[in-house]
């Protein structure tokens, strides 16, 4: 659709999340933080900062990864609910958050973003979620 | 794709939001909270939780509703980012947001959602802004 791949990605999401894999659009990615399993997908697009953006094919393209991330991550998890958003706020490379929450976590019912600090897995946890996630990709 | 639509909309949803159109998949609704400009999208498919639960095919038109949304407020409002949104921890019907967010808005640049209390629109200030919408659907 005549717009450019890029595998340049933002400092701050490099920093705070792990590689999990490579799918036709986007890099899927999953946050440094235990407190919820926190996945981000970020279309390997220059640029891209809004979904609106994308070309009609690879918006429709990242609605169907993003609902194949999350149909996974609800049954690895067995959480109570899926939440999924683009903000970019902070970070305008256009990314999308797919979380799995449940009653009783640290910031429900609210939102994740911006909530507390991070704890970090410990690398046997992580290394077993992502494994999960890849299995079923 | 066999999913019964359904008209039935949460109580809450209805309370604290007003009505600005129909599209072919969804109620367009308009969050009554001036703080922000804020659109909520609802599938009008029976006990529909998640987006992923939702037939390809809805899928894929929630995903273009959901950009002709957000595309019209970003060109309406002038806004900094358009953060979109499904969550559903409190209310359960599948509803999508699509929010104008400013710098240096009330929750900048953490999430709107769970944020304070909403101050009701003036009449007429309301009124201007679903009659911009309309005009562009």
């Amino acid at each position: 659709m005549g717009e450019e791949t890029s595998l340049q990605l933002d400092d701050r999401l490099a920093r705070d999340s792990h590689l999990v894999s490579r799918l036709d659009l986007c890099e899927l990615r999953l946050a440094k933080d235990s407190r919820w399993p926190w996945l981000i997908l970020v279309p390997m697009i220059a640029n891209a900062v809004e979904i609106h953006d994308l070309s009609e094919e690879n918006q429709l393209t990242l609605a169907r990864e993003t609902a194949k991330v999350a149909r996974l991550l609800k049954q690895i998890t067995g959480c109570t609910k899926i939440n999924s958003g683009a903000l970019g706020n902070v970070v305008r490379q256009l990314h999308v958050h797919v979380v799995a929450r449940n009653e009783g976590d640290a910031a429900w019912p609210g939102p994740i973003w911006g909530h507390g600090e991070a704890e970090p897995y410990d690398e046997a946890a992580r290394h077993e979620l992502i494994g999960a996630i890849r299995e079923r990709l």
